[in-house]
């Protein structure tokens, strides 16, 4: 039988060549619809499978939170509340009770309608809830009958899993030195699926859609999990080229591994600062060997999440305090709060928002929420006495939102002195600016500020006016804009102009695509997830600036994108080697 | 008894005094649930009401098209078609005949469980469609009922009327001559009963709350639709006080109208056109007397709205060659569709998005949905011959959008030539200027189109990361904010730069508080509401440009939008009267 090639989304990327292992659990939720005349048994079988459900899941976030960490193991937890919400378990035994169905039929149906509610809702964060309802739903359903399907446990050898979809259950459930990567019918770019792939570092393909029907057990497969590629029953000459690509990835890795001692200096000494972006003070941990020179965004966000209360000063403390000694002195930078109503805070009640991206979030629900905000400042200034902490205010949008924020600030550090609580003498305050209004003032801002960090993420999706969430325009988001350029010079020029400095923590400071531009533009300190800060090392120190310089004055007078992309692609492959990073 | 002042939201403006009269329709909608052993005698009643309140509300429509225009009209039409929707009006029919309640229960359940599903979705547009529900399902009680309450049909005098809501369909019934104004319980800024009260100029105040309990019927009263207040038995200092601020309302506008014939012009010599935005081809009758030298914004939109198809090439000529030929020779700027994801378009079937405002809209759907675009570009070619029309693209958010959406115009104008029908030797092509990143490419953008036009409401919008409409945070929309000032400059410097002009029909253009900033600025074209023409006309032919460039200036390097209105207030009260416009 030829190769058949079948595509989906690369979630997760590494290249692959493995077995089949078509997962096959007890979740097919079709079925006949059964009454009962003994309901009390039945209720007594609900019951027991609940009690068996919950334990299994208490065990597996155990399990998450010692591998991935605390906030991955939230998702699971959030299924265990999830079956006490009045509308799920406990409607699963009134069902038995008043219209006499079994407890297979009961969990069946309030699943199914559960699933259908989330799946009907305007919003994507309560669509993709839809997947855990199912998950914890078949769950029920294997202990109500006592029959799991084909187990995940019973891999035995390395394969690449096949399935319909993955639960998040069953994702962080893979045992990595097992399970090569995954293929799955269903599922999207923002689901936890996809998101707990990354995490654990397992190459996957979701939404290949009905193509995986062609994939038989055992059946040799090839996968690219960044193009999103999957080769079913591979040829010998495919085979070898997919190894091929996964010694070349691996060398290369090695290679860049080289460059985690080094600067980030070009060719004519122009150095800049290689930081990372971080969610928990354990993702801090090895960041140094890694080539950190500092954290350049620690969103404290993750903190704040699925659960439901807020964490108190000292829970918080003990955080900053972790992620400020896990890097020995060198700079941390935490962004204060940034949630609002897109993401759910159930103790915070945020109204639903028509445009949650142009609502209450951030710095606005913090200044009107002091409660929230003084207390985040006083862990934060009482974490500064053990390591190099620096603040910055997200979504600021003018001077008065800045100066109230910094008048919050004044007190609590008034406070903390008056107390005699130890903090460190000074305290570097910036802001993010993503917000267009703060870039085009930011001549007016720098003289107030100690620094600025261009959060390019959403600065793109303000000034060209696009969810890049949203597929349908997502194609208009795009950092080389010439506007956003623009936009990121003003600011860089305003923080010379005073001699502060600009640091940049959206997706555009790891890319290496960029790095000429911003290295031209003169950034001063790039923060980026962990696993691009050697590529980008390698590439600035094969830089020269002055060519970066007249590169990026040509760009600025460029009408679209695509001019800008061509131009800095043509860049690239005229700049030398450079060297190998031992030196 | 002393007066009493009570306070709701201000939602049309006007100050009047009068008489209460306590409207209390058959409405309520408590009641005991009660069930029948003749079904088909009740399903006859609800037949039969059913018709009644058709009926009636296609009166309504009739009446509402002529008094207010058709895209008033349709918001009754729907309710009509919401009739006829399976999970209402047949829901009733069901209940009866399956569970056996009386026509009257049924009404009252369905209705009520329609309304909570409505109020309970994340999207404003749909909340407020809970009113259209209780509207209808209110008008069905009473035409089973065969009561109805106190009527506003039996309106006979001069009155102030005061009532717990009112429906749509109650305030387009409202007699203007006897109708002076109303106040209500409940009700917001963005309920269709505001809207229509501003139509019709019906002094307004909504949402008062428990305050008009106090009220009796044939209370004294005296309202200000501008502020919400309303004083209870008015004190006769206070009926003084409030009738001479009546009677220089009236003053002040026949003194304006005095302005009608004049020209913008300032006192050194500089003039700009006074322009008018307008939505339906009728609006555009009598502008010219009102001093309207061009129409500055023709929004397509309400031609495409509340119907089940397109309107087809033929009707959307006739709507364009009304305005066209109503505004004799003068421009009709206007602006291609611009629907998305926030307007319902029923035949465009556009998904749903998490943040509209940031989605699939204006352009970007009409470089899509070329069909649909192709048909429009069409219809206002064949227009042109009728008139001087000028043609703007919405949301335009780079040259790559500005150019695809020119070629569709040149192969559209070129099958026209081609085919011998007769269009403009030239009609001017223009951008609306609404997103950060136009803006920032103004200079590049200055090339290759005729003009802009500054859309202030979503610049601001995108500029500052606001959703005016979401009330906790509107106070930052301002478009005194200096980023946005900043833009509006390089937008006009780079117009004037390349000899083309510039226009403004955003809400900032008919503020005469920022009349002096735009002509310090240098804006060509301003485009407003008609009723705001003649007080602008006024405004400029009182002030000096230079002194409004110096202003300007000294505005650009200002900080918060507080400081920018504080120098304009006090560069306001600092003018001379000015002429009154007889000259």
């Amino acid at each position: 039988m030829p190769e058949t090639i079948i595509q989906g989304l690369g979630v997760s990327e590494g290249v692959r060549v493995g077995k089949a292992f078509v997962y096959a659990p007890a979740r097919a939720i079709a079925d006949d619809d059964r009454k009962t005349d003994r309901p009390e048994l039945e209720t007594e079988k609900l019951r027991n499978a609940k009690a068996a459900s919950v334990s299994e899941l208490e065990e597996l976030v155990l399990r998450t939170a010692e591998k991935l960490g605390e906030e991955r193991a939230v998702i699971l937890k959030g299924q265990i509340s999830m079956l006490n919400d009045p509308s799920f378990y406990p409607a699963m035994e009134k069902l038995i009770a008043a219209e006499g169905w079994t407890a297979e039929t009961a969990v069946r149906k309030v699943t199914a309608q559960t699933a259908a509610l989330f799946e009907s809702m305007a919003n994507d964060y309560m669509r993709e809830r839809a997947a855990d309802v199912r998950d914890i739903g078949g769950r029920l359903l294997g202990n109500v009958r006592g029959d799991k399907g084909r187990k995940l446990s019973d891999i035995r050898e390395e394969v690449i899993l096949v399935a319909d979809d993955l639960t998040p259950s069953d994702t962080v459930q893979l045992d990595k030195s097992l399970v090569l990567g995954f293929v799955t019918r269903i599922g999207g770019k923002t689901s936890h699926t996809a998101i707990l792939a990354n995490s654990l570092g397992i190459a996957a393909i979701l939404g290949a859609g009905d193509g995986i029907d062609a994939i038989r057990d055992g059946d040799p497969l090839a996968i690219d999990g960044a193009t999103g590629t999957c080769v079913i029953r591979p040829e010998p000459s495919t085979v070898d080229a997919y190894r091929e690509r996964m010694e070349r990835q691996e060398e290369a890795r090695q290679r860049l591994q080289a460059f985690a001692g080094q600067e980030a200096v070009t060719t004519d000494g122009f150095r800049v600062e290689i930081a990372a972006n971080i969610g928990t003070p354990e993702e801090a941990a090895g960041l140094i060997g890694r080539g950190a020179e500092a954290v350049g965004l620690y969103r404290t966000e993750f903190l704040f999440m699925s659960r439901s209360a807020m964490p108190d000063e000292d829970e918080q403390y003990e955080a900053y305090k972790a992620a400020a000694e896990a890097m020995q002195g060198r700079p941390v930078v935490i962004r204060t709060l940034d949630v609002g109503g897109d993401k759910e805070l159930p103790y915070l009640s945020v109204p639903h928002e028509m445009n949650p991206f142009l609502g209450y979030r951030a710095i606005r629900l913090c200044l009107d929420r002091q409660d929230l905000f003084v207390t985040q400042l006083r862990a934060i200034l009482r974490a500064s006495a053990h390591g190099t902490i620096k603040i910055m205010f997200p979504m600021i949008s003018g001077l008065a939102e800045w100066r109230r924020a910094k008048a919050v600030y004044d007190n609590v550090r008034a406070d903390l002195l008056r107390d005699h609580v130890p903090i460190a003498d000074r305290i570097e305050l910036g802001i993010m600016v993503e917000i267009p209004s703060a870039a085009l003032q930011a001549d007016r801002f720098a003289k107030e500020v100690d620094f600025f960090s261009i959060g390019t993420n959403d600065l793109v999706q303000y000034t060209v006016a696009v969810d890049r969430m949203n597929e349908q325009v997502a194609g208009l988001y795009d950092y080389f804009h010439p506007a956003v350029i623009r936009l990121i010079k003003r600011v860089i020029d305003a923080s010379v102009e005073r001699g502060i400095w600009t640091g940049m923590c959206g997706s555009m400071a790891g890319d290496p695509l960029a790095a000429p531009l911003l290295v031209g533009l003169g950034l001063h300190e790039w923060s980026m997830a962990p696993s691009a800060m050697q590529k980008i090392k390698r590439e600035v120190r094969r830089m020269d600036r002055a060519a970066c310089q007249e590169l990026a004055e040509r760009i600025l007078d460029m009408d679209t994108p695509e001019e800008v992309r061509d131009a800095l692609e043509r860049f690239q492959h005229r700049l030398p080697d450079g060297d190998t990073g031992q030196s």
